[in-house]
Parts: structure tokens; sequence; C-alpha cells
């Protein structure tokens, strides 16, 4: 954690001589502790983690990077932080990110505006680029979501319901000690996996249906995300010629990365193959999206993306052909970014049939 | 939904022609759908929820009150807004929360600041008066939290960890219809439950044990929270006698709900019994929260609230005694404030002891 903390000093904006953390999942990036209020990092003395009543036995317990400071109730901690810190233009505070309200509450404060930056990308870029510590929790969550994966190969069947699945797959990642789900599992079947998001319906699943498995596990706070899909009963032609499509698709963007190349490319690669085939615009969403303490991170792999990727990003591959009225098939594997290539961290068999 | 929306309406701030709904569980609350970028509610005609490409599809499936307009790769929302609004200082645009970065995009491009405003607080407050029907989708969580409670006294017993019970707990919140955890599952024991938001660390149950497990479910969106705290074993006099304080506590602060009332007052009701025993420090968190599709919305009962409790509040009732070394007790259940008194809608046993 102090690692990170020395990466971000060496990285403050011009004039900046402390730098506040609002947004949870940084403190967490920067302390290891899910429950302060903020954090201030300064470039000379000591960083000190604001916490509530609430938490503060439990910060003063994990925290070992961080002064921890009682946040009384009461107290405003813009207030708190503006008087025991100098910030002028030339002392300036930058912060990850804000309301319009708490900005407005903070500009008072310091009265003046321009003695206030926000640089987001600062952050978002250290944690773009994963650790070997954060790798190894990563994997393990991948490692649970292939145990997710292949429980639901082993339950799917017509007549489960998408409810169903999700009680069976969760259970069996909490059991290999996931400490949640990554995000929301989704279950989507029939008509209903056309919809990339689709909400779970306590449907039944039916002979035939295409049914889209999305799920993650987390490890602590570290996250994963893998999909399949796979048909209950028997497989049609055209659901086996779409998946090959998607898998293709999938094997040959996964090929493509290496650090070094612009995560837009990727993106097309995987868009100039399925848009060859008839579903050109069925593919409807970005190809992937970095993961790591959250499940949307840098970079992005997508069309209009800026980011080149990286030695030590973790991405998501996920191509997908989506048709209204027959269904959806998605393809997902989580992938470590390495300097010649890719790994896969996920490793679930690809199959549109059950076990 | 349009109930809400036509209430919106009658509300929308001096020289407001329109409103913009950016927070995604505010969106949730007028449309009933979990994949928008944006709601436009102006004040004449017809609303407009800008979606992305990947959720275009099941929004025009699903959402009835709105128009739905695709946001294509590339475009910015706000622009498109500002494009095909009428914005000025006597036709404002009001939003319910932003960014600060969103927030200067948007002021450069309708040129006046002053044309814009922030409002956080009427949706806030519609939201925190149920309907009947979102009473009910509420009951129906909260039945099912009952039967996470019910399984985690079944199961608890030296030997068995945390995470285990985590597992089973929420296993059996799925098989009952939940669509997912309303929250992170909170399974502390021993030392560790002295902390009130703990983490779980795959820690085994031992003889003796504090085990506090505060979980949740969710219907159609909708959440409920309840907390017990049981005994791994054999119970000693002190646990049982700050048991005691804990439910008298709760009762009592129950007893004192009803409409009309400040919540700060029924925090005050509970802070003062805690008060008179010898645990007067160790209550180190607000007595409860509303709850509805937010986990932590408005009333807040806590000591700075200026909130009064209305008919239809929905909120949790959680005192605790949090003792560093020794471990620490939660009785927390979601009740319903009617205009006389409070409807527990959480219903699981109160004891110590497991089955």
């Amino acid at each position: 954690m102090n690692n990170r903390i020395l990466k971000l000093k060496s990285q403050f904006p011009q004039d900046t001589s402390n730098f506040l953390i609002l947004n949870n999942t940084n403190i967490t990036y920067f302390t290891g502790f899910n429950g302060a209020a903020a954090l201030l990092i300064p470039q000379d003395g000591e960083n000190v983690l604001y916490v509530s009543e609430t938490n503060f036995e439990q910060a003063k317990h994990e925290v070992k990077n961080a002064k921890i400071e009682k946040m009384n109730r009461g107290e405003n901690l813009f207030q708190k932080i503006s008087q025991h810190t100098e910030i002028s233009v030339k002392n300036k505070l930058s912060i990850d990110s804000i309301s319009i309200e708490n900005w407005k509450i903070l500009t008072k404060l310091v009265n003046n505006g321009n003695s206030l930056a926000v640089s987001s990308n600062i952050v978002k870029g250290l944690r773009a680029i994963k650790t070997s510590d954060e790798i190894e929790l990563i994997r393990k969550a991948c490692k649970i979501a292939d145990i997710g994966i292949t429980t639901a190969y082993e339950i799917v069947e017509p007549g489960i319901s998408e409810q169903e699945v999700m009680a069976e797959v969760e259970y069996a990642m909490r059991k290999q000690g996931s400490n949640g789900v990554a995000f929301e599992t989704i279950v989507t079947s029939g008509a209903n996996s056309a919809f990339p998001h689709g909400t779970c319906r306590r449907q039944t699943i039916m002979d035939g249906d295409l049914v889209v498995i999305d799920l993650g596990a987390t490890v602590s706070y570290y996250r994963s995300d893998i999909t399949r899909t796979i048909v209950a009963g028997k497989i049609s032609g055209k659901q086996q010629e779409i998946y090959g499509t998607v898998k293709a698709t999938q094997d040959l963007a996964i090929k493509a990365i290496r650090a070094g190349i612009k995560a837009a490319e990727i993106d097309t690669v995987a868009r100039t193959i399925i848009g060859r085939t008839g579903f050109r615009d069925c593919f409807v969403h970005n190809l992937g999206h970095g993961i790591g303490l959250d499940v949307h991170e840098a970079p992005m792999l997508r069309p209009d993306s800026d980011d080149i990727l990286e030695e030590g990003n973790v991405v998501t591959v996920e191509p997908g052909i989506y048709i209204v009225g027959f269904g959806g098939i998605r393809i997902e594997d989580t992938v470590l970014v390495t300097k010649d290539g890719a790994e896969k961290l996920t490793n679930a068999a690809y199959t549109l049939q059950t076990n």
C-alpha cells in the first residue's frame, strides 16, 4: 500500500501539496480499508484517514499506513481538512472525485477555487496497472468464478429457473471462498438473453433456450468476471453457428493483445470479424473493460478508447451477438496483459453443451 | 411510476422547465428500469430516457413512461440534452446529482451556470414516503430476510466459519426469491464482532462467541435489512445482560415511533437508555436509516437529523453495544412508520440462543 502512495506522490500535479482521496474504492486501494470517509495524502508528512465513530476502532486495528482521525458527530469533513491543511494557489489540494455540492462547500472554505484541482486520472492510471499481489488476488477470484461456471454447466437444464441457477452458482462461489459477488449475477434465457444486461425474471428455462451466465467472485475486494453461454437441451444449427463466430472473435481478439497496443485496436479486431458475418449490428457493447477493485475500471476496450494496453493491465474480452426475439451469445474471460501477449485468468470450458 | 413523475412535477423548483435525473437509483424510481444514463422530465411534454446501445432494446421492451433515446457511440449526453432542450435562467434545468466534472461540461454548454440548479432533496423527499406498491415489495424482501436469519439460527455453532454462515444464509434467501443481497452480508464473530462493519475473515466461530449477522434481500430493486446476534454455544451472563439492554432499547425506540415525531427524538430515546447503563460510549453509530431502493436513504434516525417521520417511511431501528476485545451485540429490524406507530416488517425471533 505504501508503494502505491509513493507512486501517487511522484505524480502529484504541479503546485499540489496535498491529495484528497474521497472515492471509496480509491481509499481501499491506498489503505486496504473499506470504511473511511476520506484519505489525505500530503507530499510531506503523515497520511490521515478520516473515519466516523462507527468504524474508528476497526480502522485503528487494521490500517497501518495512516493516522486515524475520528470524525465526531456534527463535524464537517471539509472544514476539518481546510483548518489543518495549508491550501493555497501555490499549495493546491488535488481531489480524486467530488460532487458539485461538496465542491461548492470546499470552494467557500478555501476562499479560492484556484487552490483546488480535480485529478481523477492519476489514481485511475495507477490502479490500471496491477502489482503481483493484486494479480494474485484477481487470479484467486477468477478460479472461483470458474467454479461458478462449472456449476452452471452441471445444473442448467430445461425446467430449472434462472433464479435457481443464480442461487446455485453464487452458493458454489461462496463455498470456495468468494467474499461476495463481483457484480449482480446475470442469468438470462431464451428471448431475454438478447438483452446484454437482462434482468432475471424467475423464468423457467425451456428446451433449446440459450442461457447467458455472467458472473464474478470477489477476493479481498478484487473482482473477476466471466461469461459463458449454454443451451438447455437441443442445440440448433443457428446457435452453433453464432457460437462459433463469437468464439473465433474472442480467440483472435485475445491473440491480438499485448503491451503497447491501443485498446481501441483490440476492439476493432473483434468488431471487424463480427462485421464480416451477417451479425454486424448485433454486437451492441464494448469488447471489454479493465477490472480490479471495481468491476469496470481502466483500460477500456472500445472503439473510442484512448488507452494503450500496458503490462499488468487486467481486462475482460467479451464479444457478443444479440438478436431480438432469438437470444444472445456472449463469451467473456478475464485476461492479464503481458509484455508479449495475454494470459487468461479465467479458464472454464467453452461449449454450448451442458454436462 | 407516472404518479411519481406527476408528484415531482408539482414540486419543480421555481423557473425550472426540465428536471434531469442522473442518479441511477432515481432513474429506476421513476421508470422501473435499471440501465439508463439519464432521464429528462420536462414540465410539459414527453419524458426522455437516454440509453446506450447496449441496453436500448431492453429499455424499449420494458419502459412505458418515457421515449427511449439511443445514445450513439461518441455522442455526449449533455450536448444532446442542451441541444434539444430550452435551458435559460427563466427555463432552468434542475439536476438531482452531478459530479464536478460533468457540472463543468454542462455549464460550458448552456453558457450560464445560473440556468442550472442542483436539487437532490426533492427526489429524496419523494422516495422517503413509500406507496403501497413499494411497501409490498419491501415486505416481501423482509420476509426473505427473516428466512436468512432463521437459517443462521439453525447453522451457527462452534466450528463453522463466518464464510460458511454467509454462504448458507445468502443461498437460503436466493432460494426464496431474493434478487440478490441488499448489501454485503456481515457475519462477524468473537472480538471481530466489536466492529459494526467488520469484515468476514473466514474465521472459525468458537464456543461462546458472539456472532453478529446483518443481512438483507432484494425484491424488484427494493431492499430489506435485519440484524440478529447469536451466541455459538454457551452464553455468558455479561452477554445476556448486554443483550437485554439492546433489546429493551430497540423495543422502546420502536414504541416511540409515529408519524409527526422528529427522527432525532427516536435516536435520543435509544441513546438515553443505553446512556443510563455502563455502555454509554459503546453505541457508536446512528440508530437507523431509511431503506427502499437504496439501503441507506431518507429519513435518518440520528442525533443530528432534521427529518420528521411521516406515514409511509420505512426505516431500520438498530441499536448496538460494541466493546473492543469482548465483541458486539446489535439488534435491527426494518419497520414501517404508520399514523399512530410503527409496524415491524422483519419478524425473525429474538434470542441469543441457536436452535
